[in-house]
């Protein structure tokens, strides 16, 4: 379903030492920001926290309270390190539960290999809704606008998949990228008067620097199609008269 | 200079809109993360905002009173959407000022290709002190504990080296990995017991699906060498006892 009304905006929040030590480089951040984009719903914020209760509860808390949906990744497994279902249940002030569904979907996956480890993984706060996950079984679960998934990446983006009829988004943001050869302080003066002239159309610059070539990737995004375009021609004639070099991003 | 006594903790604000539509993949978090750590630093809490005056002005008040350092990366180019300068300033009550120390840097790269954009760069809060830019000229600049760098990875890392003096860290913390292939759940007990056992050390289990095996790397952390020698030790100990393999992360 889409709302073409309204932004509908959503916050990430990432648990785990692991990505504030610097040891692992998180892949959910843009992972999810895309597949929000297709579902009409704009990543609006990020937080990454320590395997920390406080710090959990302050970020989750604050989060759903201020956008449409959050998600966690992070601190849903079997260790004692993994404390995201103790927290989410504080934020909301309820009691952990063992979730009979959870428990039968582990048992059967596991039979006789379940283990207090494993049976942990069956516990979420009460009133959760599950979320499945076709990779390794143990589910996530929803709580209110509040998903809670795993940290790897391949396990996320399976969840994300079972959750999909759960979101409800707006007209997806389309975005056009013009590559101009120039620095940017070249081209700022034309950028923002394309950003002053349009309405309803976002512009960024993006400067990059590759194989001893600087430049910027100019960013033109609209939920209005017809806007967006009338807004990247403008930028070109522009950029033509100022006898800057430019191409499309395809 | 080091300081044994005490924790020291930063803060990392990612400004950009195109972190979060998923367009550009942040490199900053995990270089400023191991570049903190060699300095005694902790890297404790990061967040990504859009390119949003009200949103930057919270979250880097929020961090610069929760965190011994804070930095930002992004939005200090000469571009319309570059507004970290202005929402510093505005953070800390004070005026956006052009620096005379900035323009003549910016000039003597630039000489008579200096124009309102590149100008704009000169800007800074009233009060700040400039960080050398060594790449491509136009400096970052420092408000107290708040670190303001840019958001291109090549120019941050330079930006970060030219400030190393002015970062006062604790003793860094050491760590040590055991890889064990096995199944999270399976070796949930044996960590536990370490991590009950050892006080001053810290214990993550980031669980990894490789080439078809399943296993988890175990990271012992600590800030005393001998605490973690002896917790390394009585884990391999314990997965020995408990017949899981494992091998240590060279």
């Amino acid at each position: 379903m889409t709302n073409p009304s309204r932004k509908v905006a959503a916050a990430l929040v990432i648990i785990g030492d692991e990505i504030l030590s610097g040891r692992t480089v998180d892949k959910n951040l843009s992972y999810l920001a895309n597949w929000l984009n297709e579902a009409g719903v704009q990543l609006s914020e990020v937080r990454v926290v320590a395997d920390d209760e406080t710090a959990i509860v302050e970020a989750v808390n604050a989060c759903r309270a201020s956008y449409d949906y959050v998600f966690t990744t992070g601190g849903i497994g079997p260790t004692h390190d993994d404390i995201t279902a103790e927290c989410i249940a504080r934020a909301f002030g309820v009691e952990v539960v063992e979730s009979d569904e959870a428990l039968a979907i582990m048992t059967a996956r596991h039979g006789g290999g379940m283990n207090e480890a494993r049976r942990k993984m069956a516990s979420v706060p009460l009133g959760a809704t599950l979320i499945e996950n076709r990779v390794s079984g143990a589910p996530g679960f929803q709580m209110e606008n509040v998903f809670v998934l795993a940290g790897i990446p391949a396990v996320m983006q399976a969840m994300l998949e079972s959750l999909r009829d759960r979101i409800e988004g707006a007209t997806p943001v389309r975005s056009a990228t013009v590559i101009v050869y120039a620095p940017e302080s070249k081209l700022a003066a034309d950028v923002a008067a394309v950003h002053d002239g349009h309405e309803d159309v976002s512009l960024g610059s993006y400067p990059f620097f590759r194989d001893g070539i600087g430049g910027a990737e100019i960013v033109v995004r609209s939920v209005d199609e017809a806007a967006l375009a009338a807004a990247v021609l403008d930028l070109k004639a522009r950029l033509e008269a100022s006898g800057l070099r430019f191409e499309d991003l395809v």
